[in-house]
């Protein structure tokens, strides 16, 4: 991830450049999975309109706006509850990346924040999200917690991580996880592992499914 | 799917037998996308505990419920709404997938069950999901709609069908979807073409997320 990573001063020089802001909203729990299995921290994904997973946020005009208002008024649309986003909440900036539609001199650059809240906030965004958020049913299909755990039988995050995600949406939970100690590198490192074989089992049944439907349509 | 499919009631014979419920809640709506694109049905799956997309239910033991009552039982918990479930909503039954745990004399059965609500009641049940269902944030991480269109771009239904699925749950859905007529088989057949096209695309990022975090543990 290190490369294309600009500093926030560096990317607001770029006024050609269209700007996206995302934040990953999580906090401490000390509930149990079953009573049993630590749960340890609440972190906020969303399913998009898209049918990807992804972070909170969105496009941003910093000739009209800063990029934490910007992201603070995003979120009101998505979440349904005014969450202000500071300055000090940024983790990075990066070029988006090169598979998108961006050119060179028309580029995209996404702004990642990172801001922890107490568990009672988590819960009142999960059910303003359901309820009074006006992208609800639109922009965003549902919002998700990621799972840190690993169940017997694998089950949790290395699941999680095989899903499908927007640009570098998955990169950016994993460095954040990371970087706030939120689980270890090596923790990290064998849900990752094993996600890789979970996802090769999709690929199967994908192909199955496929064949299915091609004999249902004939 | 036709192969190892069987009547409600040559299931219920099978007293040896683990039985799991789930059903695909469902509606009609007329909101649109970016005010243009036609929602048409909104679709509730779940991000379940264990990191996998899929449908509410569980485990059901017909020595002490029937099917149906166990399912509303469990769709309580899950959804903290009360939505009857009954025999006439049953749409399937079949032994669970090979790759289980489950062995020929302690197998596993999975019931399937479809239901046409109002959109109001969709959105109540989102709303309770998220604030009053006990399994919220523990065997639930979260409600989430399933895309039927396609965006330009080939968002939508496409890149959903590439998540990671427990079981059998992603053919469930594809084979309601032509059922109940919410989509055709060629709409259904082009998604998934391009939903094996993007998953591809998903293997060579977990690589490639792999290789960074090995690099960052050494």
């Amino acid at each position: 991830m290190a490369s294309g990573q600009l500093s926030r001063a560096e990317a607001l020089a770029c006024t050609g450049c269209r700007h996206a802001c995302h934040v990953m909203l999580y906090s401490d729990t000390k509930s149990q999975l079953f009573g049993r299995i630590p749960i340890r921290h609440i972190i906020l994904m969303q399913m998009r309109f898209d049918g990807l997973l992804g972070f909170p946020g969105g496009f941003v005009n910093p000739s009209k706006e800063s990029l934490e208002e910007g992201l603070t008024r995003e979120l009101l649309e998505e979440i349904g509850v005014a969450v202000p986003i500071l300055e000090e909440n940024h983790v990075e900036s990066c070029y988006g990346p090169v598979s998108s539609t961006a050119s060179a001199s028309s580029g995209l650059i996404l702004h990642f924040y990172a801001k922890k809240l107490e568990e009672e906030q988590i819960l009142d965004i999960e059910r303003s999200a359901a309820s009074t958020a006006i992208e609800h049913g639109h922009e965003v299909l549902g919002m998700v917690r990621v799972p840190l755990y690993q169940t017997r039988g694998e089950g949790g995050l290395s699941l999680f991580l095989s899903h499908s995600f927007i640009g570098n949406a998955r990169l950016q939970l994993m460095d954040c996880l990371m970087r706030f100690g939120l689980i270890s590198a090596k923790h990290l490192h064998k849900a990752l592992s094993h996600s890789v074989e979970t996802h090769k089992h999709t690929a199967q049944d994908l192909e199955s499914a496929l064949a299915l439907i091609q004999r249902k349509q004939n």
